[in-house]
């Protein structure tokens, strides 16, 4: 089974970035599922019903998400009816929506678990523990399965990967809005990346005004800030081929577009 | 001129893969400078005299620190006297040791300059306000300035990249052990990468015993972090050519090398 | 010198608590200065412009702030004309206002100095530092200064308290909004107290809505914390009397007023 | 049922102000048990199994413990047999020891729980989920039952202070060293206060050499913090009077006995 993720989608350039170039990286690896973060997808903040429904359009099959999940007060209308899209597991047992989806396509199962770290991040359930039960009760299913854990430090991640490494297809790191050189397959066979990074825009700070950022900190002023509507973009991805049968990852490869990295067909 | 950074090195694994590649990468390279992160050189915490004098003969020239500069007590011997050791500019008045060096090899004169985040890490100087007092000073014996910005979060590096831009030629991450694979050249002619990465054990969290580290993530308990002394190694590093005029970069090359990316010449 | 200090005013219920014993803590302890922390006076949320007036028409005479000095926007078109409205004087330089007022009242010269501390807060401006500087500045005028130090730890307020020790007629900490039960005088002769407390709401979490803030803990999904209008209130306060030749303390009393602990003329 | 508390020991000092006025403290309250976090009793980190039997042979019932549980090694060895020394209850599954006791004095039965916060501090499992679990356990033996959560920020601790209003005798919090003055009783009928503070070194910072916490607040620095064996002391506590039939609190009274306050019969 051939997976294709991208990461943190952030705002309308990186909405326009996937739609621009999903269709040509389908071309490209043929992915069966195509997974994406989407918690920045509303202007950096959350997701809206709307944008859900955008993504799943212009061909991404799930979405994970973040920290930002509940940014935008609709999710709370709809994510438990959103079939494909998932939120961090171990957020507390009174959160709405579900924290694993379990997809077919072309005759291929897959599981995808999102996961949030906890180091300088709020206390919520153990990520490890968590990650147990959730494999136990996807290998039931299929042994592909796919984890996005959603973390900022690369202690965390990293420790994550070995955790679950030969137990599950791959672990890709999200949240860093910044992509790793460090994509590797783990001896276990799972195939394993610290962090995606994101898609938006390209000239800023994690996809956000740069000068308001920079202000931030020199000043430790307040300052709010915004997502760019125009500008340069880049897009942020992971691709794995699986094997069907034992679930562990055969191959990967880094996508990274941008200006200075652009696409390859 | 040529200059050749490597990320922070842990431990005896990291010292030996210096010793293994730096020959080599220096004929494929032939930079004019190397800087060194010798933050973890000391079995992962800190620096000895032996071990700095030791980096020196085997063909480094600065060596750069971060967080654990102090791990070492007799770094307060040597210091003072270490001409190529830096440690963070923005640390207190009160340290011992200096934040920038300055050094002089075929004809090209190279400033380097250390500097410390704060997101997340004791509130140092503010390290902008302290980029921009001695980029101004260095700028008065050579346009030529690198700068090793030791910090935690990606968005406070990118931040001071672009802060940086067209003022300096490099600005180098270091801390999160993890190699990024965002270096660019910014729009204003700086070489830019978020984190270089280590130099230490592959197979581990950060250079540290993998299981030492699970196990605090899973448990919460008090373990202490080892490094490892035997195992397969990781080199990270960040090549870049500098225009000697304007002092600006004019192309850089990652160097990522470990068993799934092996060296080439 | 007689000096009242009021801790942190929160919300309609606080500052209708100021307006209720103001006058009988003047009766009471005939203070000749009487300064409030401000930072939560509009609704929990910084202060305004109306806010500010109305509680020097109280009888307060100067105002400190904390974390919250810049939540409500209006506070950057009145604070660079409002004399006895201080905030953190190491704040950034770029931040408007001032951080140190001198005032004087019955003869008696006082200077009152706001500080902002930086654990588990904002990488702000030295605290220390600041303080020596300010001292120097304030000692020129007169011998009678009060410090809040608006800080979270109890290490970092009792450090200060130590540092200014001898220095400083009082040093009194803020925001935590729990009156500690410490105050003394130091060996120095310098009026301590860790945290002054609130003045706000008696029932619920620092003066915020208790079911939402309890939601949050239990859950670590985003509330928002709201400021009851109506319920008991809690004063807490600080008096002291000071030496007006050398500065220091002569005594002191706490000022605790709620259900459980009434007022006494 | 009548209970005395005492906060934080901190080193020898600290144990001497136990030696010192626990029988003093028993004359004047006559409780039938008393309770003593002793966390830092060994030179300020941890507990040593002599450190264990000295305090209970000088009339301590039960010891609770917090962050610096594990800091002496060898309470690995004997913590799992010492029945009348817990530590929090919410650290992990695999911590040995264990997180309530129950003690029958005078034909009274009371269970003791520790609980740790989560602000600031390690992500130890949910304090307000593992109190329901206990309280609920605790119950069945007697409605009498005593809970030490030690924890750093004041918003957490009055928290749990509602979450278990009307269900526990008594919450007191402990960690910051700091006595706070807002003891009550809550409207169902729980005593409470937001830290009882410690029993130390008078004269320092937390019990630690103020001289070398001023170093580090001032530079960074890396400094050990000793504990002085020589200086003034404070004796901190917490004792409550609670209905042996609801388990509720009847009455309670600060204890705070230093060079200031002094003990009065
Ligand atoms: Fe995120
Ligand atoms: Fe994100
Ligand atoms: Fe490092
Ligand atoms: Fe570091
Ligand atoms: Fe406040
Ligand atoms: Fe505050
Ligand atoms: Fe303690
Ligand atoms: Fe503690």
């Amino acid at each position: 089974m051939k997976v294709l993720f991208i990461g943190d989608i952030v705002g309308s350039i990186g909405r326009t970035a996937v739609e621009t170039y999903l269709p040509r990286l389908k071309r490209k690896y043929a992915p069966d599922v195509v997974i994406a973060n989407g918690e920045n997808a509303a202007a950096g903040r959350g997701i809206t019903r709307a944008i859900y429904q955008e993504l799943l359009m212009m061909g991404v099959d799930v979405i994970t998400m973040g920290n930002h999940t509940w940014d935008q007060k609709e999710i709370f209308d709809f994510i438990d009816d959103a079939e494909f899209l998932i939120r961090p597991a171990n957020f507390s047992d009174e959160a709405p929506g579900k924290g694993m989806t379990t997809i077919t396509k072309n005759g291929h199962t897959l599981s995808v678990i999102n996961l949030h770290g906890r180091t300088f991040l709020p206390p919520h359930g153990d990520p490890f523990a968590k990650a147990d039960e959730l494999v136990e009760e996807a290998k039931k299913v299929s042994p592909l399965i796919f984890v996005d854990f959603h973390a900022e430090v690369t202690s965390e991640k990293i420790a994550m990967g070995w955790h679950l490494d030969g137990r599950v297809s791959t672990v890709v790191g999200t949240h860093t809005h910044v992509q790793t050189a460090d994509a590797r397959i783990y001896p276990g066979g799972t195939a394993y990346i610290t962090d995606v990074g994101m898609t938006g825009p390209y000239d800023e700070v994690l996809g956000m005004n740069k000068e308001s950022v920079l202000y931030r900190f020199k000043t430790n002023m307040p300052v709010r800030f915004e997502v760019p509507k125009q500008g340069r973009e880049v897009l942020s991805g992971f691709f794995v081929d699986l094997d069907d049968k034992t679930g562990l990852a055969k191959s990967f490869e880094r996508v990274y577009i941008n200006a200075d990295y652009p696409f390859r067909a």
